[in-house]
């Protein structure tokens, strides 16, 4: 069985904690058994190593979080990258064709679909493993999941079983009934329906065929350059209401969207994460502080406080889902951002009169990972060590750095810099147009520099 | 007639907009009448313009509040620095030797002190000029000013004046009562009693037959040697409370002491000052915002926002006056400064585990201004030159300077820089222990240094 993992959605509802580089599922807010805070994709990837599933899974997602997984996940997580963002079904039919033409899966193997950041039991995933029999068992195209509701929401999607006295442990599905009213819902309740969870199960030919109907290549990378060519449909749709014989195996546990301040502050392991305090008086109050400087929350009732680099929500909870309409006209750019090297920060961007722009960041490389050699051509930087040590490639020199050191980079100079244990640098920078996208990137063997170097240094002895 | 307006505090209880360099009487909060928000310094400043009275003006403060006062009221403002603070008693009497043996007032002028901050109408300060006639028509030692409550307050003082019939715009005194019970101050009320607001008025011999009993000088410079022997005690108990005859001129309009946040957002000019927004369903929520990054707030009653780079506080209105009990503990360094040459703004400091430090500052110099001639034995820095033009001198050396120029200041290196057009420089500090105090102020002649660079030049050509 292999699981593909989908990690979408660059969504501004956790604004200011989570933005274009960083959606929901990369806000480090819940807490594991150590006491640890870790992310939603953490959490569930912890649960996935638990149930020893992590190793037949791989994830799907877009170019801008491939940075993030990589950072909060490690180097070696398995990536599908789409494009393009298209939807579920280009997605799923694209890791559908790289399980089969890149891995060498067979296409009888059972293949699992499901978001990357369910809040869930352990048992959750049990239930995600079961699925493979159910699948072969029940001879149908798809087997999905169905969490027995807890109260009837409105902003859930149902399965609507058939009825049937049996001893199985799944059943077939009827129809389903996308956001109902909640009457509706606790008639559709009572009548046995599901909670749509978003995991689906198939045999990976049922999917490539699909792909081979449409007249799309099951050759990966000649997907990849048609993938603008597949619907821009969801998985729903295209899929899940064209399928034959649809099954659906009943959850009976934890589960949880964790897509709005309201329902997150619920896991929360702490009421404060960050720098800061609330006052005993308060009640049902939280705070998460990733700035630098203190927060004081005093005398207030059902509150969340969020402060980031980006910006501070201060929002009662149960307005919380209403967040969107405010900052719809907020076109910042990300404060902080993780990559794969490390991060940076954002401590100043003011844009002066005369049209010339001022950033000033912080930089963090971590230990044995470096920036690309790259120019640019709007900009100009001034370096400053101030922690670590490593060595820094400006215009094919390589020159060693240390705290203290500074560097120089004009408008189209070359600049690339290493760490040799964790690395720390004020980066000023000075330009008309102070943007990420303005960065030609080099090719540079450091190997090759290095030995270089070292033939130069040999020779002058 | 003279005025001494007291600049005292350096009160939390506007945290974190208030810090040990701002007190609340500079936080610019308020509105003037062309929309510019103003501090309550500033505002009772213009209205001693409109009433004349500035020039009559000396303000009475110590040292760490000078650079605000000429930052904010201009450089021509005659300021009595207190060589350590010591209540109201030594302040004025200091202010008075000051009037007499550097201004040369006559001994038989009258002096009025008041508080630099007051929020009162125009009318308030006519009132004060009023007590310049009351004082030679009463032939008392002391004339007061008394507010006409508008409720029975706990929190103030009262002056309980004698019933008299007659025509006179002032009342004899009867006695004082500090802070009764709400229902005291019914019954005082009842009986005409007036809030002492700080007011007090008497002729310039009156406190200097004080100061020669207490045995001090009545020369400025000798008194500033000596002030430390002045006792430790407010003006209140140690002249009011001693005096034989004091009258009482009532004044019958607004006052109000902005001392917590709860009273301050009831005189704010608009419900959001700074980045931000509230949503339109809030009620009777108010935002100041000095940081760069936005504020939301959203759903929410009777609440507070204010943020700086000190800090961020959400407190409901009336829990307010609580906040002192929550920073007690928050020693951090101001991160927001305004000086007599412009202003700078922490944008990070952190401590490294090797016990090394590291700080980022945006340093203003307005043009035309600069920072001294110094040096440092604990941190080295680097200026990266952002905005404007000026001049550095580095170890007696002098340079222009423009954007993009890096200068590096190594430990103990002397250094100055002067500001041609408003100049902007990022400082990265580095060092054992960042703090203001690391510094060694030295002579610098710019003349002198700026004519021997020219006769250089004029002899290399």
């Amino acid at each position: 069985m292999k699981l593909v993992l989908l990690s979408g959605g660059s969504g501004k509802r956790l604004w200011p904690l989570s933005n274009d580089s960083r959606s929901k599922q990369f806000i480090k807010i819940l807490e594991d058994n150590d006491g640890n805070h870790v992310s939603m994709v953490q959490r569930v990837y912890q649960q996935l190593m638990t149930e020893q599933l992590n190793k037949s899974s791989i994830i799907a997602t877009s170019k801008s979080q491939v940075e993030m997984i990589r950072s909060q996940l490690g180097s070696n997580v398995p990536i599908v990258i789409e494009p393009e963002r298209r939807d579920t079904f280009p997605a799923i039919a694209l890791s559908a064709v790289y399980l089969y033409s890149e891995l060498n899966v067979d296409i009888e193997e059972v293949v699992a679909v499901l978001p990357v950041d369910p809040y869930v039991d352990d048992d959750f995933f049990r239930k995600v493993s079961q699925l493979e029999s159910v699948v072969i068992e029940s001879e149908t195209d798809l087997a999905l999941m169905g969490v027995i509701p807890t109260y009837p929401s409105s902003k859930y999607g149902y399965i609507i079983p058939v009825k049937e006295q049996g001893k199985k442990d799944y059943l077939p599905v009827s129809h389903f009934k996308e956001k109902p009213s909640e009457n509706d819902a606790q008639n559709l309740i009572n009548q046995g329906a599901l909670w749509n969870c978003g995991v689906f199960s198939f045999r990976l030919k049922f999917i490539l065929n699909m792909v081979k109907e449409l007249g799309m290549p099951l050759n990966y990378e000649e997907l990849l350059k048609q993938y603008h060519l597949l619907p821009k449909n969801s998985f729903d749709y295209e899929v899940v209401e064209k399928a034959n014989k649809i099954v659906v195996l009943p959850y009976e546990g934890y589960w949880k969207d964790l897509g709005t301040w309201n329902t997150l502050t619920e896991e929360m392991g702490s009421s404060v994460i960050g720098k800061g305090k609330i006052s005993e008086d308060s009640t049902n109050t939280h705070l998460v502080n990733e700035l630098d400087i203190p927060v004081v929350v005093l005398g207030t009732s059902n509150l969340l406080v969020a402060a980031s680099p980006d910006g501070i929500l201060i929002t009662e909870k149960s307005a919380s889902p209403r967040l969107k309409e405010m900052i719809t006209d907020f076109d910042q750019r990300p404060m902080y951002e993780e990559r794969r090297w490390g991060w940076y920060k954002v401590l100043d961007h003011t844009k002066f009169e005369d049209g010339n722009e001022m950033l000033t960041k912080r930089i963090c490389i971590k230990s044995g990972k470096n920036l690309s050699y790259q120019l640019h051509d709007k900009r100009s930087e001034v370096w400053t060590v101030v922690k670590g040590q490593g060595s820094a490639v400006i215009n094919d020199q390589l020159q060693i750095v240390k705290p203290g050191d500074v560097i120089q980079i004009p408008l189209r100079c070359k600049h690339a810099i290493k760490a040799d244990s964790d690395l720390e640098i004020i980066e000023v920078q000075r330009g008309s147009e102070l943007i990420e996208e303005d960065i030609f990137r080099l090719e540079l063997n450091w190997e090759n520099i290095e030995n270089q170097c070292k033939t130069i240094e040999s020779l002058n002895i």
